[in-house]
């Protein structure tokens, strides 16, 4: 079912104007920022998904296309090693040159020349536009998601902690129990065929095998993982996997990523600043290191994806995503969908007949499928309309400035 | 169904002596070399395989026992965290003494102290003694395939190339061309429930759901891979995983380790020196990434540890084991058993309802379930008697010091 | 000769006004940008030396000061670490706070607060206050130069090589013929003992035993320094000192910071962007392994720096500065003072009863005394009144982003 | 005055069993071992001596010389770029053939070609291969120093702590009070121009100024570096060179090499084994950071080489050397020559008129003169007719394994 030109010409405008919205509070020296090689300065997101339609969309659809800046290609590539080599991914900081005005310049060409395209481009051609228009909005909702990410890291590596928002009045959320609910054997499949849109890792749909398990109810909060540390756990190398013993000794954890101890009491760096640490919110900026290590210590396990996808399918999609404009997790029921992203105890790796898309977009998502672990469900800073049941993120063990947290498993 | 005390003293006896029989060719300098982190000092594995059974059985079992040098806990300790800290892995060719001799001492008196609780413990206590010397008995075993493993390394990191024995005249290998097998969907059951001995890691007995697959009839050969080296494959990253990518341009990699190329011709380093690539014989010591970029390549991919197992449990347990006395992987038939161990397309994660051993022996395999990928089947230098169906190797992607090769797998 | 009131609040002026001179080009994102460890944002320079005058002249003669940030100590702290810890130097880039208009509205308080100081500081405090505002206005020059250094290597970074600057109209250089002027044996007096400014690293005045020497009448050029390239020198070990060598194989260095080559053409990158080299001006950003190289392999040796104080103390104080605005070294005669920073064979020590400056302004110096070494004369990007004859520059042996050149001598 | 034959055999022959003496107590297993990249497997030194011979004589000297095993040129060449390429320093512990009975048979075999050369070389050759020969026993001298310090290292580096040789029954030192000893200024030529035997960087013989100073009386003691210790030194950064501080902060330096606290107790490690700290004896295995800072806490420097050079030619040359056998520093009065090397306050530089050897030679000494610094006298480690009151000895300023100390001046 093909979608409408004005249906996606909408789709178009609102994505691209969420990310700008997204960076209207920040100062021209923030935009410039790059605090670890892991990030990338908010200026280099806007001109990288900018990048990602000209070169995907206008380069290949329009005969003879001028480029706006032929130096951009080299710039802005992420990691699309077939079409050329780009510029070192840790040295984006770098780039003082083109500068925010240049790039919200080009934005607008590229945003003049997409509509272009949008509204007259070959019937013919349509399916194939629309087609790479949506990976191309999906895309950048995806950095939408790491500019929250990212401003939030670059802010905190400031010792002087600014916030990048002030926290807005505090919506009611609730507190609860914490619960397990059994789920029983058989096979389930997940994955997608659906002729809407997916990645290409999503599919194809496969039948799985699930043994008998319970998931908990809720995610877990910072007081149940302030127990965790309390009883010695960042020093007891029983309860962790080796690489990740050696990771937290290697540079020292002692806690979760944005959590700070000042006169015996914990705060937490959110994008609201530094702010006493709240006990019913879930725990946040976790690594799998740590989300494993705690699943130890409480004598469960992490939920499998395919245990995760399982229960999505059954669930209504609604939750706290980036359209609640609360970008913190909070207290809740449920949360599997919105909140934190959930580890799973499933390294991402290749559903069966996977076949990566065609072409340079090729290198989209297949060739990051060793090393990393997947995670599900979206987070208070992804778009709800981002996310889906089969949606699979991923992050390497050691990764903690993405909004990931804890849901707790165990066989039956 | 256990063990009785003359079989297990018997076992006992074969695989102490097996250990020492591959040390037998080496010049007392050989013994104290570590090549690299990864690899230990001969010596080291003589004593700490020794130590394992110090520590695990006679100061378990035996009140007030006096351990033959309390500094040996600290030396010899590979990895036991709950044991106590340890000598650093990297710098185990440090340590020049306890000399060898005075090694072959510790195991001589290690071994009476062993024969006399093999032949006198308490009836009671029969059953977890006997578990654990099986447990140690194959750890050496595992030990003894280190013992290859790294004593190749070591010559190999003399520019010297010195061999470690004279190959033995040749016996007869059959060249085969390659197939596939065509293998129905369907739900397999793998892992262990045994009685018999088997890693906490193999089990439990659990049910996969497999789609219909083929598998090749063979290992890739060295001429296989040698085209897709001509092909020029090292310098294409569309073949490559990303970390793969990222790993062989740090490396500088152009080929399988041991292989060098003089005056326009491949040589291979073996246990027998520096010997012409044998075009028919398996490519060996490959890595993760290698193998999944062949078979990207080839149009492949690698299969399941489930699909293998599944296999496996069809296939008479025989092969090229270490028992044949021939150091290095020759041409051959089916090879699912033996030769090379076989990269899997599978993280190596834990098994449903995985419960790692009791005490400080939960650490001997579940704490590495993180970054590492399964191998299956046994090699040339692993002998006979430590294989199973359900057995689980794992490296990580960028290791290639063990004697791994590629099996090819696609979906139907 | 105590400097009067006025005399130093138009010095005051004048200083702080010339470092925002040089700003004044840049845009917002260039203000934030550290392209290596050794180069600071040009916003931390502005803030750094108004945390001096703060620090050292402020906080000590004014009772109860309240600092205008308290956090400011902690982040514009370069290296005093008698002060207190600071914000590491590598990491000055991830600073978007505060935002280049907060830094220029901290230099305009501090303005105000000093010029109040200058105006109106008990006259028995003159003394000390005139001495410590001296050395804070030599320190804010010498940020000048690194201002001029720091924008051009990060503008060389980035891929696009943009210019800091248009170059302004040519003005006549000449060049002239190499020549040698011989030098008598005998005692020399060098350093400084003078009641006008000099750092406590020029003191105290001492004499110097010199041999029979000569020294080049100019600077080498880029034509000469290509005869060293073509001559196959980067690839010839006998020519480099050991460090020298093992640090131009591990950097890949094949030819000065700057050079560039396109189309078998040299280009140079400098704050007029990228030019074709020019064969006549001085080789320039030359490490002292490249500057020792060279006159190695010219059959010659670099001068000390005894050596050339006593030519400097001879000869009048003029040449090309920054001053006269044009922030490239050019052809030219002599060269002693201005053009290029000339490295001397003297490793940076203490002189003979050097004493270090009291308290936290003693870790100005003194503390460099090793590792590093002496150049001599100043640089086009130096201002003039900066300058003296027993002024002594001190670098790594491997930098080379200050504006470095080449004089040689030899033994008579 | 040219050498004899027979006292330039009787010279190598003593020279030569020398350094197998040394390696007499060691079992085979310490022959192999490299704890750190700047020490050598003893084997290792054995072997390069030797090739020193084989290349800069037999080869020079012999037509058609055939070499003992042409491999030995990579592998035994330490540092001379210009004879070829070489196996990398770090990794000579890799080395595991030749082994240590290869070795020996080596040296033998070269003994015997050599003692033939020096029996029988033509007249006219005669005064080159005395020449040369000297400058290869100097050579090995300068290794079996480096064999008493890697040997310590090595064993260091063992948990076990285990000693080289039992403690000789201790002969009588007498302790002494620290006193001064004012120096004149005045002219004094230092270097050598003697015919007899100099390394080339102590040519050429010139003059240098020296202002008055004055030189303490001794070696500052291990109960004087305690108290710097104890008044908190390696916690205080204004008492150390910014490179010093960076460098104990990083490596956690607390105390000089090879001291180690035990229950609140002092113990040093000796060739001798683990010791309790001797208060009378001299601080050893002190980088020239913690001289430095030790001197800057005393309110004293350290002298220069001059000064040094100066004082020792007017001291006869007597003292505490290996011909003691007593490998170890211990209390006395003067201490000039041997106990231990006086760190200078002179970096490694080249004296006027300075020549390298001819040919591959020149690599000897001149490529280090950069980021050394001058060590003088000699130690207990050091054969007495290895020294001379020119003698300089250098090392990096983190260096601690040699045998170094502190001698403390001031100006007057």
């Amino acid at each position: 079912m093909l979608i409408s030109r004005p249906a996606l010409i909408e789709f178009y405008q609102r994505v691209r104007k969420a990310s700008e919205a997204i960076c209207a509070p920040l100062y021209p020296d923030d935009y410039q920022t790059q605090s670890i090689a892991e990030t990338s300065p908010p200026k280099w997101h806007l001109a990288h998904v900018t990048w990602f339609f000209e070169t995907f969309l206008l380069k290949n659809f329009l005969p003879d296309y001028q480029a706006v800046n032929e130096s951009y290609n080299y710039l802005f590539n992420s990691y699309y090693q077939t079409i050329g080599s780009m510029h070192a991914r840790a040295e984006r900081g770098v780039l003082s040159r083109p500068t925010v005005e240049q790039v919200y310049n080009y934005r607008a060409e590229i945003d003049k020349r997409m509509l272009d395209l949008l509204a007259n481009s070959a019937e013919n051609q349509w399916p194939e536009v629309a087609s790479r228009v949506i990976l191309g909005l999906n895309h950048e909702q995806q950095h939408q998601e790491l500019l929250f990410m990212d401003i939030k890291h670059n802010l905190w590596s400031n010792p002087l902690r600014p916030a990048y928002l002030q926290r807005p009045e505090q919506s009611i959320y609730v507190f609860s129990t914490l619960n397990w609910e059994d789920r029983q054997e058989g096979l389930v499949s997940i994955g997608s065929d659906a002729d809407s849109f997916a990645f290409d890792n999503e599919r194809s749909r496969h039948k799985v095998w699930l043994d008998a398990h319970r998931l908990s109810s809720r995610l877990i909060t910072n007081a149940e993982y302030q127990n965790f540390i309390d009883d010695n756990a960042y020093q007891r190398p029983e309860l962790w996997l080796a690489d990740g013993w050696h990771h937290i000794q290697k540079n020292q954890w002692q806690s979760p990523l944005y959590w700070q101890k000042q006169e015996n009491q914990w705060y937490e760096f959110t994008l609201y600043g530094l702010e006493a640490l709240n006990p019913t919110a879930p725990v946040a900026h976790i690594s799998y290191y740590e989300a494993d290590a705690f699943a130890h210590w409480a004598g469960k396990r992490l939920p499998s994806e395919a245990e995760l996808e399982g229960k999505l399918l059954e669930t209504p999609l609604q939750g706290h995503f980036s359209d609640n404009s609360v970008f913190h997790p909070q207290a809740g029921v449920g949360q599997y969908y919105g909140s934190l992203w959930e580890w799973t105890a499933s390294p991402y790796t290749a559903y069966p007949r996977f076949k990566a898309l065609p072409g340079s977009m090729g290198e989209y998502n297949g060739k990051f499928m060793c090393n990393q672990w997947v995670l599900r469900g979206g987070s208070c800073v992804t778009p709800l309309d981002h996310i889906r049941p089969t949606y699979r993120n991923f992050f390497y063990p050691h990764d903690r400035w993405q909004f990931a947290g804890i849901r707790l498993a165990e066989d039956l």
